[in-house]
């Protein structure tokens, strides 16, 4: 399959996209010996500072991206929002593996046909339509209630393209904001009250399949602020999310590693909300608080290695981001008691600059309790200025 | 102390040498945000592969050494083969610090300095003696008995440079094949019967020291081959272990991660046997059966950073070097069964080429016995071949 075996000379790894998703995968590979390269869209992405091999260049330019490609043994891809058509084509030019597949991308190439990839495999999802005009938006309101969430079809994270609607006037406005009178695809979802939600990590590849535990994700204003892992529900529920994620890979043939993200509805029903085809925030705890981490079965699963074990080696873990206090160039405070503190281990991510709510690093807290872990975690985490 | 803090943009830590030890070191320092520079010898050195920001050159190029310690906030050492002399002007040349100092690598200098140094601060070691010439071969075995031990008091590592000597014939040759006939200072050690060989790792810096269990260091034609963690001796051999080496850490005023290999007699002491000013074989058990690792303590150590919990978090641990069994470009062959192992961590290094005995990997098999732990860390590694 490879030009050479992943534990050769000279094997090398590609990340298109250089972010600290792609970065903390890079420190796996390395490990492992291989060669790392990136393609990114600014030299001051996070992994370009960690290799020889960067090329910078803009993610439409399907020459440039072939001619990476020919560099590197395997390519993996940083995030969700690139061409699948065009990816197949750079690479059938290059020749070299690519995963997750092209195929793959293509069957969760935007929200509209993830929903219809996983609502054919049977996996619960909130009550959606396409929105192709304005009485569709007056329609589904009718249907499924106020308020609703309006979502950009494509492009959309942390909350980003997303917008809850109370009213038909204000679902208008959300439409147009969107983009969806000049044609971009929107989608309406219902809003489902839910208790809490959930997240699990799923890697997959030739030998296998490796099932994280599932978490509980806690947000804030759209972004993921904490994980908590296991999620405080009953053992079946948590089987329940890992059953559909596994279901969920299957139903998109996934090679690779992925993280889905379920709402646990308030009358106790699990619906998968969004997946990413790429390590993922939610599993960030996995790096000390499983035996193989999320990055390390990237690695393995990308590279067509055996899959490393999921499972948690202490009984609590929680994972707090370091969202940007200030704007300003990087400088984190008031670290001191976190470095103190016995199994709690600091990511930063090497940005240059930090903007109020960016993703500048996490603290990642094993422990006994998950619920004194969280409390510790955050004691540790509130000071920290960046 | 440093231009900008550690946790701030662009602040840059050096490594003079591009071995697999500062390549381990340096991917907890991509982990911390920081940036990462190397003047290696040769690009083929695993830590090139790792950054931008390389420099080739001599190890005796003051001018060459100086402007890279310019580039770096930090700079630290991968061996201990460099001159303490050179060190100092050219640290003091950039104004970057430097740690360990020079200061510390004057009182290691030689093996001989080395001695003197511990000896003076009252730390047991094996008789030994300056060779200035054939009178002194004959003189020591006289004292202390046949075979004795003669080593280059520079630049020896891993058995190069060093020879058990059974008689004064014997004796001659060693002394001038070591290059004692041409003035290259020789010492000779008394063979001291021992049960078995201990090793400790302590970081040390302004925020206190951080000491390591007590392991035992299985040789192999004078390479560690295997380290057992803990050792497998009574608790207050092992704590004995440990002061010697805080001992040796104030000896030498230290600042980093020093490891510190002792012999266990028959007769029951503990004598330093030999001292590295960096991480260590001994220590790379620590990336996952510590709460911090020796890396991410060198790292904390020569950034001044507070120093994590060196403590084991499963109660043994096996580590098992992967070297080289045949002269061929780099290949591993039969890693599946360790890769399917749970708690087993493969670390490849990198190097484009195996050798026969060379450094070229290692594994690290967590457990709860320390005794079955090595037998199936041996049982995974036998049938890797590289």
């Amino acid at each position: 399959m490879f030009k050479r075996p992943p534990f050769s000379a000279g094997f090398r790894i590609g990340y298109v996209g250089g972010g600290q998703l792609a970065a903390m995968s890079a420190l796996q590979a390395f490990r492992f010996g291989m060669d790392v390269a990136v393609y990114a869209a600014s030299a001051d992405e996070p992994l370009c500072r960690m290799t020889p091999h960067a090329t910078i260049g803009r993610m439409d330019d399907e020459a440039a991206l072939a001619a990476f490609f020919r560099t590197c043994d395997v390519v993996t891809l940083e995030n969700e929002f690139l061409d699948a058509d065009l990816l197949l084509r750079a690479r059938n030019a290059a020749g070299t593996p690519l995963f997750p597949t092209p195929e793959t991308f293509a069957r969760i190439a935007d929200k509209i046909v993830e929903k219809r990839t996983f609502a054919a495999a049977g996996i619960p999802v909130a009550p959606w339509a396409e929105i192709a005009g304005p009485a569709d938006l007056d329609a589904f309101g009718a249907a499924h209630g106020w308020p609703y969430v309006l979502k950009s079809a494509k492009g959309g994270y942390d909350g980003y393209g997303n917008a809850t609607v109370t009213d038909a006037g204000a679902a208008r406005e959300a439409w147009r904001r969107l983009g969806g009178a000049d044609g971009r695809p929107v989608l309406a979802e219902a809003f489902v009250p839910f208790s809490l939600e959930l997240a699990v990590m799923v890697a997959r590849n030739l030998h296998g399949t490796a099932v994280y535990p599932c978490v509980q994700s806690i947000q804030a204003g759209h972004i993921c602020k904490e994980i908590l892992a296991p999620a405080p529900v009953p053992p079946a529920l948590r089987r329940q999310a890992q059953e559909l994620a596994v279901a969920a890979m299957e139903a998109v043939d996934a090679t690779g590693i992925f993280g889905f993200e379920f709402f646990l509805t308030t009358d106790g029903r699990i619906l998968l909300n969004e997946s990413a085809p790429r390590p993922h925030n939610s599993g960030h705890y996995t790096m000390e608080a499983c035996m193989a981490s999320q990055f390390e079965n990237h690695v393995r699963a990308v590279c067509q290695l055996p899959l490393g074990d999921p499972s948690m080696r202490r009984p609590a873990a929680a994972m707090i981001n370091l969202l940007g206090t200030d704007n300003r160039p990087t400088r984190f405070e008031h670290t001191a008691e976190t470095l103190d503190t016995s199994d709690a281990h600091l990511h930063l991510y090497g940005k240059t600059g930090s903007r109020i709510g960016r993703k500048m690093g996490h603290l990642t807290l094993l422990g006994e309790d998950p619920a004194e872990t969280l409390a510790l975690a955050r004691q540790l985490t509130d000071p920290i200025r960046t």
